[in-house]
């Protein structure tokens, strides 16, 4: 007995940070949808919820595939993205639009306030009894998400973070000095953490890394410097924007408190809590070649670094959650990427319930971060190594010493 | 009749800032001196001057042919580097040792202020009566060094900066703002221009380009961004961190000045001057999006971009180099890249007088800069294509509008 199937139009929607994988995943949904019947109309949504409250809409059916393939493989939501989180009256104008293009078919690509809005939308579609598949497709460059082992975007930006290291190392091995990189990731320091893929030979940096998980000293983080630099005459450091006191209040904000009062020096998209982090170092602990570079959006855009296995994961995502829609066993849900236990290296992808991605941040487990909380441990190199796929191998000379005359 | 030789050791070091393909350089020459019988001895100077003054040599006669070339791929100078010009005192010391160990070839590699050093030392070998061949390798990513047509590590730099643009613009396209890009090159805008490359599609960034050669005026600046933000409702902007007003003084000291006695926030190797431009176009624009990203150090070390014209060109300069130290034609010089003209891009490397190296800046010709002085021409987009090479291809949605209903 053939099960009845809902049909209707479909339209998707990219939302949050970009990633360089996140068309993987719309190219990924649009090429799995167009081989369902009961899908009519692809839509695309231009600029998210902002896209849909204007009826901003373009026609995906009208894609070549050679075109998708080329978009799938270009970094940042080709949509166009937005951050906004929907107040009651977009739901209700946002329900009224979807119902009056008979969209049936819904997917919203993003991080956990994508998934929120993606679970506020299923619930008004619920309440107004109107039949909606309603899913959210994962990523994000913080890897973040609950119920993901990781998430579409953090291998990428992770590849991105580590070969940064691997250069910077190379740099600071160089010409000898303190060397602050501020990574982003505002609440969790998967993406920090990936700088110490960058190591390959003994006493490469980054030596020390700072995570918005531990809480965050500046006396301690002074003293650690110091205690490197006396070691190795050099000191690579991997901190995240999002390090906090042991109160919660965010480094960036304290420092930038400071600073306002003289010239109102912004929080994010700005070079400030390096810069004055690596003025803390000159000042507490007299060094004199110290400098600060703050990765900023090259991190989720950057054209040309990509993990071949985050690709891969990101298409995979987008294609299985049209599968979770058109499968008749799920009304709504959000794909999640799970991975064996074990040494070799696999992943599938689950449905989990929106609410349960919605919710909350996933911070890196006590097991990923050293006892001193100033670097990661082997268990977090062996969990991100996979995903970040290989890196470029490097040498040193073997530099035989000649005897003085 | 076979020509005399000269007989003895050769010393090869590395100065200044690091390239992606400054051991490409150190490896052709090693690779070149074990062809040639006159060569014994291969050493290294660790930290360039510094290695020479303090005996710190190691033996790259004990180098294998892999571990070599594994080494060629690496960024950054694997000998060290060092940032230090010659006092006479040093020069004394300098040639001491130099004699000392039997130092008959003798190979610098680095940009102007190493081609000073290299005739310094040159200088002081002719005063002394010592017969010794001192050549200066062409390298610096700035692309300012005289009688080059273009310099071993400008290419792989300008592929980063290219490929960052080309991510960054479409991260603004899908998320639209202000965003102000500073880049490396304080009296040259070789580097910064190369962002223009990074455009595809029309109305792609970077929209404004501003370099070291025009003066760079506040108020224009914020008239220019305005007048593309009204137009697109989005601007990327390319900035050399070189910009100087009409008097030659620096922006960015400018502005530190006014930090400073706030805070000290220093010049190089932080986010200062980004930061700055974008309060500035915020509060005179009345654009509330504006983020300022500063490249730094990634410019010169990221590890696995690599353009590889540059990294053979060079490969063949390093060679080069030791090939006109042992042709006999030549006693020192420089190794300077030539290009023919015409459609096909060739290339070769002749050899010049330190002194033509050593001197000068080499700056963007006007040909390159549009008349406004906020832009690159078609003709730099013509000469920096093939030193760059080919990068990333990507797509755009074909998007077509649904009739709104």
């Amino acid at each position: 007995m053939a099960k009845e199937r809902l049909v209707g139009n479909m339209l998707i929607a990219q939302s949050g940070g970009p990633t360089v994988v996140i068309n993987q995943s719309l190219v990924g949904a649009v090429l799995e949808a167009k081989k369902h019947k009961e899908i009519k109309k692809i839509y695309g949504s231009l600029h998210g919820l902002k896209g849909i409250l204007g009826e901003n809409l373009c026609d995906l059916t009208k894609e070549t595939q050679q075109n998708l393939e080329l978009v799938a493989q270009t970094p940042s939501s080709a949509l166009g993205s937005v951050r906004k989180k929907p107040m009651p009256e977009d739901c209700r104008k946002v329900f009224a639009v979807l119902k009056k293009y008979n969209i049936r078919y819904f997917f919203y690509i993003g991080g956990n306030d994508s998934a929120e809005t993606t679970h506020i939308i299923n619930e008004a579609a619920l309440q107004g009894g109107y039949q909606m598949k309603c899913f959210h497709i994962c990523k994000t460059i913080d890897n973040d998400l609950k119920e993901n082992d990781h998430t579409p975007g953090f291998g990428s930006a992770g590849k991105f973070v580590a070969q940064a290291f691997m250069g910077d190392n190379l740099d600071n091995r160089s010409l000898p000095g303190v060397k602050i990189n501020v990574i982003m990731g505002r609440h969790a320091g998967f993406l920090t953490a990936a700088a110490a893929l960058a190591r390959v030979f003994p006493n490469d940096g980054p030596h020390l890394i700072y995570l918005p998980e531990r809480p965050f000293s500046l006396e301690k983080f002074v003293a650690d410097v110091k205690a490197v630099n006396d070691k190795l005459g050099r000191c690579v450091i991997a901190v995240s924007e999002g390090i906090a006191d042991e109160n919660g209040e965010a480094i960036a904000a304290k420092f930038i408190k400071e600073v306002d009062s003289h010239g109102n020096i912004q929080l994010s998209g700005s070079g400030a809590l390096g810069d004055l982090l690596a003025k803390e170092i000159k000042e507490k602990a007299q060094i004199s070649r110290v400098r600060a570079d703050t990765f900023g959006y090259l991190q989720r855009s950057f054209c040309g670094v990509v993990s071949a296995v985050d690709a891969k994961e990101a298409r995979l995502a987008g294609a299985t959650a049209v599968k979770f829609a058109c499968g008749g066993q799920f009304n709504n849900g959000s794909t999640a990427i799970k991975r064996a236990p074990g040494k070799t290296y696999k992943t599938w992808i689950e449905r989990t319930e929106l609410r349960n991605v919605a919710k909350e941040t996933r911070h890196m487990p006590d097991e990923f971060i050293n006892a001193e909380g100033n670097d990661v441990t082997a268990a977090f190199v062996k969990y991100a190594a996979p995903i970040v796929g290989p890196l470029p191998k490097v040498g040193r000379l073997k530099a035989a010493p000649v005897a003085k005359k």
